[in-house]
C-alpha cells in the first residue's frame, strides 16, 4: 500500500486549451502501480479557467472546495463543494472558477490505449 | 454531463468483512454512464471499521476528513485529511477510524470483468 499527502506531489501549470490560473497534481499514476485509471487534483485560482476541450476518456469528478461552472457550447452547470460530476467520453467540457476562493476538485481519468 | 450532490445518493450500510459503523454512497456508476471505474464515498463513524478483505481490483483513495488507519497483517499506515492511498490488486486491506470525527474518504475501483 502507498500513502502520500497531496502536497508531496509537484504542482504543474495547466496551459493547454487556453487555460489560465490552473494547476494539476497527478496523485496516483502508473508510476505508483496504477493499472486502470489516474487520480488528479486540480486547483483553479480566482478567475481561472480550464478551456473547452474533449477526448475519448470519461471523467469522474468530486469538488473538494470552491464554486464554479463546468461548461460547453450546449450547457453551463454550476458546481460547488461536495458536488459530483460525470463527463462522458468525447463530450466537450471546460471549467471556470466563479467564486471567491480557489476551485479545487479531484478528477479521475481512465488509462485507455 | 451529470452533476449531483453526494447527499443525493442513498447511503447504505457496509456489513461485509465484519465491518461496523460504516456506510457507502456509490456516487458514479454504470447507471450514470461510467464505463471504466466507479466512484464511491465511505463514511466510518467513531470506532468504526471496515474489516480486512481483498479482491483483484485496485483502489485509488483520497481522504476527505478525519483520522484513521489502513491495515493488513503486514503493516498499519496512519491516514488523515488530504492523504492519498493506492492499494494494489489482491492486497489485503481494512480501515479503522482512530479519530474523534467521522473518517470520510473517496475510493475509486475499476470495473473489471
Amino acid at each position: 500500500m502507498m500513502r502520500k499527502h497531496y502536497t508531496d506531489v509537484e504542482k504543474k501549470a495547466v496551459t493547454q486549451y487556453g487555460s489560465k490560473g490552473t494547476s494539476i497534481r497527478v496523485l496516483v499514476s502508473p508510476e505508483d502501480g496504477a493499472q486502470n485509471f489516474i487520480l488528479r487534483r486540480f486547483e483553479i485560482e480566482l478567475n481561472g479557467i480550464i478551456g473547452l476541450h474533449n477526448h475519448i476518456q470519461e471523467h469522474e469528478i468530486y469538488i473538494l472546495s470552491g464554486k464554479g461552472e463546468v461548461f460547453n457550447d450546449e450547457e453551463t452547470i454550476k458546481i460547488k463543494e461536495n458536488d459530483v460530476l460525470y463527463v462522458p467520453p468525447n463530450e466537450p467540457h471546460g471549467y471556470r472558477n466563479t467564486g471567491n476562493d480557489n476551485l479545487i476538485f479531484l478528477c479521475t481519468i481512465p488509462l485507455l490505449e
